[in-house]
């Protein structure tokens, strides 16, 4: 029987950009791996990778399996009440983190990370972006605030999730939200954790 | 000529202590690895091992190359003046990470940590014992916030050091502290930063 005469499917386009994605991404990084070249590796052209994946920012979390886009979930959460904002962004991660599939991407970024200089440049360039410039810009602090916030968080996420080490480990999601919130409250607010 | 009859050296013997160290202390964690299975392994006894290395602490400082037994240096840095332990903490942590010579054994622990399990278990129970219990000792406050403390350097030392994000990799030390050191005293002694 003939084989019928369509072209690769959707589902395999989609792949192949996404496969191009991660290798551009990995050797040039976020910001030297443009859209176009991107869409030249994968055998597109850039008008299909817009309509399949939208900004090169949502390429990248797409490619990267990451479960959201920090760059749209970080400003809504800093966006509510101003005194909860450090509760919600403590609960957000922790809970993003608690999830094996939602911290898995982000274990293997940060494994790659430690182990290779352009994935090191890579999260680099996307933390620096999409994440501390958001977080900077929603709460109207300076950068090195918001990444010794951004430090707090990845440390818990290391000592909690990765390390396992006791009793953050062990400890529930609001035991360490009353001893950390007041601290991401303090840097992105500038307000005084109780003592 | 014949050979000198002489055992092998002393440094030989070291070196073969400390090889026996690292494969133990790997395979079984700090806690499961015991001095007499090492000096087992490393065909010496006890009495010989202890001579040259100490507590099982300081062989494991010793094995993995850390700058300095943090057992024994953070309650030197936690015991001055209390008001000014928090920034004590932050500059000893910055300049040891500052120096590669420095933060090359922490980096090698950090990154088998992320990628094998047997690596992370050893790395859990060294933090546990030689690091959160004398913080929360030495400054009588409760392991979780001995703990928040360390996530707190740990993320900085990474951002900084590792994943070199800027602004917190092109800050100077005392930017650093400036913003850090009201936190790190926070947990240490629940006094509150300055906004």
């Amino acid at each position: 029987m003939a084989r019928s005469g369509r072209r690769p499917g959707q589902t395999e386009t989609r792949e192949q950009i996404l496969d191009a994605a991660r290798r551009l991404f990995a050797a040039q990084g976020f910001h030297g791996a443009t859209v176009r070249a991107i869409a030249a590796e994968a055998g597109v052209n850039s008008a299909l990778l817009h309509h399949f994946y939208g900004t090169k920012q949502q390429l990248f979390v797409a490619a990267m399996n990451l479960p959201f886009d920090p760059a749209e979930v970080l400003p809504e959460v800093l966006a509510g009440p101003p005194d909860e904002a450090g509760a919600r962004l403590v609960r957000m991660i922790l809970r993003l983190w608690a999830d094996p599939d939602g911290r898995a991407p982000f274990l293997a970024l940060l494994r790659s990370a430690t182990a290779s200089e352009q994935a090191s440049t890579m999260m680099r360039e996307f933390l620096a972006s999409a994440v501390l410039a958001k977080v900077a810009e929603a709460r109207g602090v300076s950068r090195l605030r918001a990444s010794a916030a951004a430090a707090q968080m990845m440390g818990i996420a290391l000592l909690r999730y990765v390390l396992e080490v006791p009793p953050l480990a062990t400890a529930t999601e609001e035991e360490i939200v009353d001893i950390v919130a007041p601290v991401i409250q303090h840097y992105l607010t500038g307000a005084s954790p109780r003592p």
